[in-house]
């Protein structure tokens, strides 16, 4: 049980998937180290005077398992940080020499602003997996459903039809913009942060940079033109392009729970979850209900990270740590939404006879703007849109199918027979470019 | 660990003084156990059946350290929501016929939401008390530095002469007022919930509501006229309150940050954390920090509960998991920027000989107004304001002391001597209503 | 067109009902008008030394449509408030001698913070008036529907049987807390914000309290125990009531979207707007859905209402001006949601006979937890439910009525005949204590 | 005066440069008519149908100032968005045969999302422009003070000394990343929207695909795999790079706020605003204080347009709406902030001379990192440490400068010289690697 809250007990659904595990307090306290034992060998490298062997015994220290995350949490509260206590708690296992250059020219920004960068780095790695995940279940959901017509909806109002493929093209657009994003965001972004106490390196002379530059390869970070500890666009950058990926899996768990609807039904998921003994013809989307319970927290942790930017001289007095929780908090939801999604698409099972079902409810009358089209060559825009206006409204009144109104009106049947009117009312007939539209969807996800 | 995140590493400043212990995962667990023994109780006292015993077999067994709360939360996720499991769990480790009896007639969301009412006015003790000690400290310092001249600032230019106490004052009546609605809301908003599947209370027939009022008493929660499960005023009006009492806090914790600079130095914070053994210059205000680093986070979670507040039909998909986190931090966070606070100004050194001198620094041009209004009677207002403004200027292009360049100007000696052109420079002849405002300010806070 | 921005074309969707016109730069510029009448009367009355005449000269002037309000806008930038530019401009307006005494004592931010008071207190009436609107239909709604059967929904799936009437009075306890928790916050907050430069009223000598106090007397607000000018309490917790209403709107708004669907209609808007000639099957829920585009901007405004309450010192360098235009935003769009919304809910036609027919829809499954019930007394309450969930496995996988499954197990056959088991799928005798539940709530409305 | 708000007379501050003027309703207007120009080109083009000249008739006439932004505004209520009556008035203003051809094949979202990208590409023009204004100016700063030291401050305490260079430097790398991403996303992000009612271009048969494409080629905007009309990344990446923009943009503010303090002085805005008659004495910022208002709105806007994203089916029921007055503000603050800033830096007039005042407050104290490192050589790391923070805690003890303790102390005086230990405690021989910092900030600024 840690001080804070009750993750525990909500982590079934907020902290799904592989990537919650890379943010939790022994992760950032790795990260932490990681940070020491790289700044221990590069300033060793850089001649920065430690004796030999330090280094050394410096790095191999720097286990996380080795330390109580929970005792450096309490006594971080001296110093309004956790690197203060695991400076201290590392030098206190090591033998003299080595214990004496621990966080040489280093400042605790420094520690935890690296170990921020590698949690995320790390975390963003799952995450970009079950995004993957999800968007080839999309891709194979748009490719087998890509002719099955389904009424499309404005408002939450049938309009005209789409297909279910076209659907599902739309999220897997969705889904691979923001993977996209956020795997550039994960390849650019996170850099090494050494600067010491005010960002000039000065305890290290001029060994600085290089220590730096060491550093960031050890790491496998980016090396920044500067340090970075005021600038904050890169902490800022991965809130947001993690705030575009939530919104990107919302869209898709949110049609999902609506297609779910029992009216609705064109869709289930499949998976095991969401049966209840008790209401035996529910099957709650569980798993896109899980997805927006996470992503609708986002938003608002994106703005937490972007209102921290302003940074007071050359360290803020609690914008910056204010971030700290913050991103944990982002990745974690993201993670969870991103392992909920992927399980969401992966056992969806549409229903096309639902889907055509549902279109009939209207008699036709959603397929009004197609018989339309057929008239205007002979009747003008105009003209035609006023015949089928005045049929519809026929339709509406008498409550009679739109099909038998049109056979009974001249203005139609001079132009159609029965076979066009059919035609004309016929969703798989009004579909314009839905399946070039899904190819572009399908190539362009092969591409990222 | 649990599965959530750095939140144990960063308890020390996040998850300061007591409150934090009442928002765990073994808190809200207890909460959701309460609900369910005072269920029970309710049950068979409204003759719901319960065989002889039950109702205090299912009682007994309901205390939270008996429970394996990180299982609860895994399995959560197969319901998505700990209410299942732990039910499941309770009922497992009762005989039958007691075991058949737990939960009866109620649903997952009823637990959790009475839950969340325990949770929230638990946690609102500890914040409150920590609130009414910062309040005491703040009155203590009003009183002491009633008339200790400071200089005030707008737009963090120095202005017209205040005093340190009425500064105090000011945070003393935000500090006041935020608590005293946080106090009203604690009293009146936590309701207990019980609605059953869709809030119809249907399988207790006609016993629901002497059930729901039973329960209530129990706990010490409002009975509400309806089942709230997807009215969220509720939880929504307690994140609205802690949210402004992190304002009220932050204004405190500013200005302690501002006040604490190196070049302004009119205040120090006085508790052993701060110093800096390599730094020994430097006494950073740690705890006035820690409150901006925990009131900087809430704002945006107060957004995400309303945002929350748009349930669908009988249960939402999504937005009322979302609630369950977030209030959770809301309280934690205010919490520990109350106990911050509370330290922060209880330890507040102020320095009123370096405020006098700090008054100083302009050289009188800051009490330009002071000397226009012992002018105004004999030249006018436009008379009065244009001499002393060229006065000022004078004074600002020659680097002399406004007193020097009034005392040699004609126009104001001919209604002024010596002395009383010293009178109007002094920073004590020129705080208006000061100490009476002061004075209103602690009797106000004498009645919260 | 003025400076900012769209506002204008969107006015139809964003400025609804009577609220936007009190939240504009004219009212804005009225209620800084307003105090400076106020100021100059009671400085005459508090024996200010205003020449005869002066201070009545001074009101007669304070009339916005004299004035330029997008020049003092303009004009606004060279001091970074509009304050200054209308001190100007009203003091060119008037002869000597009442125009040196414009102004008296007061500094810019007493007049924009007693402006946002008074802006927020004229626009609170038609929000309230509009929210009152709403709930009267809504308890008109409950009443009528009080006993009309319909689908309750978990997670947008099918649970157990609600009424309509039951929906609606869950909305109206919403609207009616927002309600009146907003109109206490009218009748409270709004204070008249008087200080002088620094908030000691330096410059009126000991008369600063008494004009105070005749001021908030002649405009109608209440008087603060201390100037508020670094205490955001009360437009932050103006700001948080707006919040929680937009909430309750939301709540409604969003049912209706869905009952309003196409494969649902168990309501829809009656309005003359939301017909379109080219899909004439649909009835788009404009007034619903315009109700939505308002609520879901406004959590992030609270959010930045909160977040600007840390002023600094004795006036703030950002976060004061911050709150102007967002409080204005709030007005607005709390105003207008609660205008659409009174109108959606006001001319909405819920259909009784289509929220039966979805019942059907599951065949009966949806009643099972009431034939559990009465199976319970003869078979316990673990053999009932194996009974039921076993009947409604096979009705699930042979495709037929529970009835029927029912009818052909001994099980239950055995306890129930024919007329019983009718009676216990049917939806109407199984609603528990839905009826009372009504009753309190139209109780608790006709107490507003 | 339109329906909004009272931004016309916060104009002044919010509404700064000229952005403004791209995103107010007439801009917005202009955008939907530049896209019904484009569409009816490219249909002819296409082969749609169009008689002679239609094409030309309608471009013609898609001039914003012929028509009337706030009665297509009122209008919108109806359909509740402004392209319905938007194309109403279009088609009235044209003769038949073009007035049937207006708008074909679209729906009212394709003008409004197509407006959005063009309004956005167009605000970001001005936008861009004063981000490099200021980035110039800031440059300019970095290179003239690379080698004026000044105090670094930590949490608000000095702590060691850094140069004014360095310090600008890291306000221009954060300026630089923010707006090349911003000019990143202004070339790849805005994009045409074509897609008719649901998404399909069904009523453009074959043709849609071809159209889209000369539309997007006319108006200069990307041509999207698929119609974007529920897949918000476009907006919602738009958005981000703008919250990116104004955290790296407050920054600079904030810090110059801290500067220009009466206690601080190290540098004040040189523009003509800020003085005041009254307050001889003070130089507002104003030009910082409008920039952190302007930039303290915009985070939460962000999460407003994020948590937007999830559009249900193929039309969002309010989701969508209000994403356009969010947006507008974004650019409009933004924009704001910019031109602001830039006027900020422009004219700030830095003070060497009192940054090294500053620097000797604390008598040397801020040093002892120095001598300490000057001494390791000889005593070792804890041996060196030991001895200054031995001599620190004298030098507070006595109120004796750290120089003279030092030159007391044997430890010292053993290995360091008189001028050593002036040189030790020289700030500009503790700087680190401050020039090369500054080289590189400088360097990496010529790419951009």
């Amino acid at each position: 049980m840690d001080g804070s809250g009750a993750d525990g007990l909500f982590a079934g659904v907020f902290a799904r998937g592989a990537a919650a595990a890379e943010v939790d307090g022994r992760a950032w306290l790795q990260g932490m180290l990681d940070f020491e034992a790289a700044l221990a060998r590069a300033s060793e490298r850089a001649g920065a005077g430690l004796p030999d062997g330090a280094a050394e015994a410096i790095a191999a220290e720097c286990r996380a398992e080795r330390f109580d995350a929970a005792r450096i949490g309490r006594e971080a509260a001296a110093s309004g940080n956790p690197a203060v206590p695991m400076v201290r708690a590392l030098t206190e296992r090591l033998p003299e020499p080595a214990a004496a250059y621990v966080h040489l020219g280093a400042t605790s920004q420094d520690a935890i602003d690296t170990a921020a960068m590698l949690v995320a780095r790390r975390a963003l790695g799952p995450i970009l997996a079950d995004l993957a995940g999800a968007a080839v279940a999309c891709a194979g959901h748009a490719a087998a459903y890509r002719d099955s017509v389904a009424p499309g909806r404005t408002l939450l109002q049938q309009a005209l039809p789409v297909t279910f493929g076209l659907k599902v093209a739309g999220w897997l657009c969705g889904l691979d913009e923001a993977r996209r994003a956020l795997a550039g965001v994960r390849e650019r972004v996170p850099a090494v942060q050494l600067g010491g106490a005010v960002g000039t390196l000065a305890s290290l002379g001029d060994d600085g940079l290089a220590v730096a530059a060491d550093m960031a390869a050890q790491l496998g970070l980016a090396e920044p033109a500067m340090p970075w500890h005021t600038n904050r666009t890169r902490p800022a950058t991965l809130a947001c392009a993690l705030g575009v990926t939530a919104g990107a899996l919302a869209k898709v768990a949110r049609d999902v729970t609506l297609l779910a609807q029992t009216e609705v039904a064109e869709a289930a998921e499949g998976g095991a979850g969401g049966g209840s003994s008790t209401m035996p013809h529910k099957r709650n989307p569980v798993a896109a209900v899980a997805t927006l319970a996470c992503t609708g927290r986002v938003p608002a942790l994106v703005a937490t990270m972007l209102a921290a930017m302003a940074h007071e001289h050359e360290r803020a007095a609690g914008a910056w740590h204010s971030e700290w929780e913050t991103l944990s908090e982002l990745l974690r939801l993201v993670g969870s939404a991103a392992a909920w999604l992927r399980e969401c698409v992966e056992e969806l099972r549409p229903d096309p006879a639902r889907m055509e079902a549902n279109l009939a409810i209207t008699d036709g009358l959603s397929m009004a703007e197609s018989v339309t089209t057929r008239l205007v060559p002979a009747l003008g825009r105009l003209g035609a849109h006023d015949v089928v206006e005045e049929a519809c409204r026929r339709a509406v009144e008498e409550g009679r199918a739109l099909r038998d109104v049109l056979r009974d009106t001249p203005a139609v049947t001079e132009q159609l027979d029965a076979d066009e009117i059919d035609a004309a009312l016929a969703p798989e007939h009004y579909l314009g470019v839905t399946g070039t539209l899904i190819d572009r969807a399908l190539a362009a996800h092969a591409e990222v």
